[in-house]
């Protein structure tokens, strides 16, 4: 176990993280923009995906590919109890606090979530329920909302969901069990590296390589912090 | 052909790069010094190579696994004509330019090239012979050293042996036909960055996968400049 301070009851529960990068490293292109909001280039990061069953599914949507990939995010979803995320993630930036116009996010009415999710970011604001995704969003740092993640996925994951910013703050502070890359056969040359500010002291160990249309899948045990 | 003005006669022969990098993008730690010219942790990139029996042929030594790291570095460097190197892999910086007395680099009297290797510098030098390994300084260019390589190669492949600068001016330019990365699950945290100044522009596909002992093999051709 990785985190025992912040484990308690939950020891069988793993944080997980699962993300899309370039070979180059990056999990969104430069230049984000509202039009763009992976940046130039940073959707294509996730061809492999939307044209899976599994995720059409998350979607509402019918049809898709039952490959290697539909399988295996199949296997990431299915235990999955709560989900954290950056502000980016859920949304654009506004233009002050939440109040008179709160922002639904990116999401629309019917958000592909399913679960709970705690959303980081500075300013307080009621939960937002969208269909059966409950948005809460947590101003007291990344350990207040994993414990408040754990609380409500119970003997299930916690999903560390994005963005690279939230991704690394977690594989810093050393709270990861689990980490799979799929990594895109393309350059991005330019916006948000998974890893940066990380370092040495992450110790990782290779638990499975997956070839599949358009991505490899590489998954790793998170061991710790060297130091602990 | 990725490289139609620089193939001439010898249209079969490939221009390859094999190198290990952290799950980070480094290929070299940061602080690199005399004592670690790797940088610090850059030798651990290494760990699965030096245990090969491959490996070990070619410093001379005997004993050696023969896993599929082993077989796939022996497949690596079969079809090997010449090999290419940054002026940082054949040796340390020297106070100036050749001379009075002219160093003889990293790699002691008997090399682990063992064919013609074409180094990049500025500063202009007669070849060195050492053992079966011909150094030869090349002071106008990546191309113009490219095509020097291609003719000792004949009809065998020209390797690009690093520095990171080294192969991302080569990458750059679109003359390499095939990558394969020796990707090692450890965090470098700084150092020298694989794909640096490279960019969106450059399409690989993926064309092989292969899990080993502490190490992924990710093989990919690459396509050439989208803008060609």
């Amino acid at each position: 176990m990785s985190s025992p301070l912040y484990r308690g009851l939950s020891d069988m529960s793993k944080v997980r993280v699962h993300i899309s990068t370039s070979l180059d490293g990056y999990v969104a292109g430069p230049n984000e923009s509202m039009e763009e909001p992976l940046g130039v280039g940073g959707e294509a990061l996730h061809d492999w995906t939307v044209v899976l069953k599994a995720w059409r599914e998350l979607q509402g949507m019918e049809g898709g590919e039952e490959n290697v990939s539909d399988a295996l995010v199949r296997e990431e979803t299915a235990n999955v109890g709560a989900e954290i995320m950056g502000r980016g993630k859920f949304g654009p930036p506004t233009r002050g606090p939440w109040g008179d116009d709160p922002w639904r996010g990116w999401w629309g009415d019917d958000p592909p979530f399913h679960k709970p999710v705690f959303v980081l970011t500075h300013h307080d604001r009621e939960p937002l329920i969208l269909s059966d995704t409950t948005f809460t969003f947590v101003t007291d740092g990344i350990h207040a909302a994993l414990e408040r993640a754990w609380e409500a996925a119970g003997d299930r994951d916690v999903f560390i969901g994005g963005g690279a910013e939230t991704i690394n703050q977690y594989l810093a502070a050393g709270l990861v069990d689990e980490l799979e890359l799929h990594v895109v056969p393309m350059l991005l040359g330019g916006g948000r590296r998974l890893f940066d500010g990380v370092g040495p002291d992450l110790k990782l160990e290779l638990l499975r390589t997956v070839a599949a249309p358009g991505v490899t899948h590489l998954k790793y045990r998170v061991r710790g912090l060297a130091h602990r």
